[in-house]
């Protein structure tokens, strides 16, 4: 599915293994270990992964290659690391880029906290480049950091949306088959042109693949395929599986994969990538009020109204106290939306404690965090004045924060005696609230809103 | 190209031909003249078009077709309709729509005020569908009111990107080869599975192609191939010019197509869709002021500011006086975003005559048209209140105008004595419109902003 239901395709941390924290990627580790007796502990270099990053892109009409264009102003390839080192059995990442951008590609690393990761230099076609990545693995590599897995996956830097589940699908394969590879319905029928430029024959789709990334292999199988493979096949091949079948007769086990196993090819894939990856970690608000005690806190009418507003919204509150440690734990579950209600005093005393526990975890290195500021205020009773002070100072904050990738962002909610009248502010304040966090629009950071 | 240049690709209102309106169009109709001879006088019924728009769009995971799906609050298929209608040598565009969703279709040829449409009953598969609106251009069909035309396009409802050049150049091609078709480059190696589910062969990248829309035939070629095909063709084939090849012997000429023919499949595409959409519509910002005679208006500066901050945006500039004259042109070329500022006074003078003026034009039945009122002050001189006053009334008007698909934003810039000051707060107001008039935000609408 291109954008799961609230949760299920939360995106993940880098670094520390998530297998086993979410359903899904527990039961993915589990049947590894009892079909494929992978277990980490036993078999530590039993599947590594490679990655060929050489390509310059020239079809996304761009002068970056497409790997290195930005999403939420993170490069496209970050987000493919980060998918497969969440993986924790895959324990070496293998990636190949130009000489070039190996300077790039190193920042890109150290910025975001890729863990795992061994560059190589690419050839100069995609097989060349898997090719050189693959003898990084071989142990009669001399000084390679790398030992020789048993299974090697192929993956492209421009597929960020892979799961651990197909990953896990095409080496469980690969251990029975030699090797596997995930396969897509085609979307247009495939014709094969005349010399001429006319139709020769068109191919019938439904007796057709797509073939797709990732793939899996026995590295001896894969290995050996590239060292016996031709020229030829090195300069104009596309397909892995292929030189697994033409030179070791091993014949690939065919996996059926998600839609958003799609390769980022052309300009309107990133601008797909964007909206996706938005959607993905607006799933989660998180209420923020300095009590959990009171249930007539103005907080908790917040949240039921952002509850019953938003649809596929998981909605959540909880207390600044007890130093913030139920909140600490929200963080670590990697919410990225922060409703921040400040009510004891007119100032940003909430915000603040709240910016400083963001600051401090490393949750908004890989994803722009919102932070919605709200302020109610009985108009007739705060003098206007009153609001462009605070309008000032969340400016201030809101410049400070963003360097740290928060969008910090304001809202006056007017707090009328009038129940209704309440109820349609609190509702208006909740589409204000939704919107911000759907655009994660950078230009209207430290805006006071009003509603 | 996906998003292209500024104008270049920018959207055509529905109903009056644009072909000769600008350069690239002119080019075409002029050429399709006289290369085809199908000068509109002569041969009014030379071209028509038949779009299958029966399917149930399953892949795409969402309960409503995927034609129905809304970009920007309107139908996609609305959008496909409005590429083809631009064209002013296709006579008639005729939809086959299932009976279920045949008043829906109705209701959007109302609403977004379509022209040359004609509706026939889609069948169960893509190629009866076809079958079905090539019946309805025969002539033999009693009560039609539609001719036979010498060449019908066929395309489908959910590519909405199509270009005049791209239909030029299928529909002279079949003119010459009786079929042809745009095709594009794989984007994956195709495959065969065998019956086990493993890899068969795979197939050499460059030597097919992916055959997409749109594709042009001689009528009497087409027509008589579905006449002739078997109920087998009917119900899997997917590929009208295999039918043109195997029943009446025409090889169709293949005509390279840009990426953006591709076709909106999965949601990711929508989202594309969107963000393409939105890119197009954002090329041009008007500022319309109370006066163009004094250069050192405030206007002028903020037009400047706008024209250094925003790269790829046209930047023009127009006074409301003569009646407008001058922006009643502008509203007629489709620029749908509009900076007014207010100087003469502290209210919406100038925002309330623009406003009226674009409820009169037709330009926001197709876009949400973006208008920013913006206010300069020199927040040591003008009491806060006053700017509260603002927002309550800008706030009525925003709701109102919502209705007719304007979105109105306020813009308070300050106005500090130090020229420094000054062009610091018009680049953070160029900031401001700059995102505004990129996300469309209709949850802001009605909000104060400060620069």
């Amino acid at each position: 599915m291109e954008a799961g239901p609230p949760g299920s395709a939360r995106p993940a941390e880098p670094g520390p293994c998530l297998s086993g924290q979410r359903g899904a990627d527990h039961t993915a580790s589990a049947s590894l270990q009892s079909v494929a007796g992978t277990e980490p502990g036993r078999h530590p270099q039993a599947v590594a992964a490679v990655l060929p990053a050489g390509g310059c892109g020239e079809r996304m009409g761009v002068p970056t290659p497409k790997q290195f264009c930005p999403i939420l102003e993170r490069p496209l390839i970050s987000y493919t690391l980060q998918a497969l080192e969440r993986v924790c059995w895959i324990k070496d990442i293998v990636v190949a880029v130009t000489g070039e951008n190996m300077e790039v590609m190193k920042s890109i690393i150290q910025k975001y906290q890729h863990k795992r990761i061994s560059l190589v230099e690419a050839g100069v076609t995609r097989h060349r480049s898997i090719f050189n990545g693959l003898k990084a693995l071989a142990e009669d590599q001399i000084n390679s950091k790398l030992s020789k897995p048993e299974v090697v996956i192929i993956h492209d830097a421009v597929r960020p949306f892979v799961e651990e589940g197909v990953l896990l699908k095409v080496v469980t394969a690969a251990k029975e088959h030699g090797a596997a590879g995930a396969i897509r319905p085609l979307v247009s029928t495939v014709i094969s042109p005349s010399a001429d430029g006319c139709l020769d024959y068109s191919l019938e789709r439904a007796r057709h693949r797509a073939s797709e990334m990732p793939q899996a292999f026995l590295f001896d199988v894969i290995y050996e395929a590239y060292q016996q493979c031709s020229d030829y096949d090195l300069e104009f091949g596309t397909e892995c599986l292929q030189l697994a079948l033409k030179y070791c007769c091993t014949k690939a086990k065919l996996v059926e994969g998600s839609t958003d196993l799609w390769k980022v090819t052309y300009k309107r894939d990133l601008y797909a990538a964007e909206s996706i990856i938005k959607e993905r970690i607006s799933q989660e608000i998180c209420v923020v009020m300095d009590t959990e005690e009171d249930n007539k806190h103005v907080g908790h009418l917040l949240e039921e109204v952002l509850k019953s507003e938003l649809n596929h919204v998981k909605v959540t509150s909880e207390a600044l106290g007890h130093a913030g440690r139920h909140l600490q734990q929200i963080i670590l579950d990697q919410c990225y939306n922060f409703v921040c209600v400040n009510v004891t005093t007119s100032d940003f005393q909430e915000t603040q404690k709240l910016l400083s526990m963001l600051e401090e975890s490393n949750l908004c290195i890989l994803y722009p965090v919102v932070v919605v500021s709200v302020h109610f205020l009985d108009f007739k009773l705060v003098p206007p004045s009153q609001k462009m002070e605070n309008l000032m100072q969340i400016r201030e904050f809101a410049k400070e924060v963003k360097e740290r990738n928060i969008l910090l962002y304001g809202l006056l909610i007017s707090y009328p005696q009038d129940d209704q009248k309440l109820q349609e502010s609190l509702r208006q304040g909740a589409i204000i609230i939704a919107s911000l966090i759907k655009e994660r629009n950078s230009g209207l950071i430290g805006q006071l809103l009003i509603a």
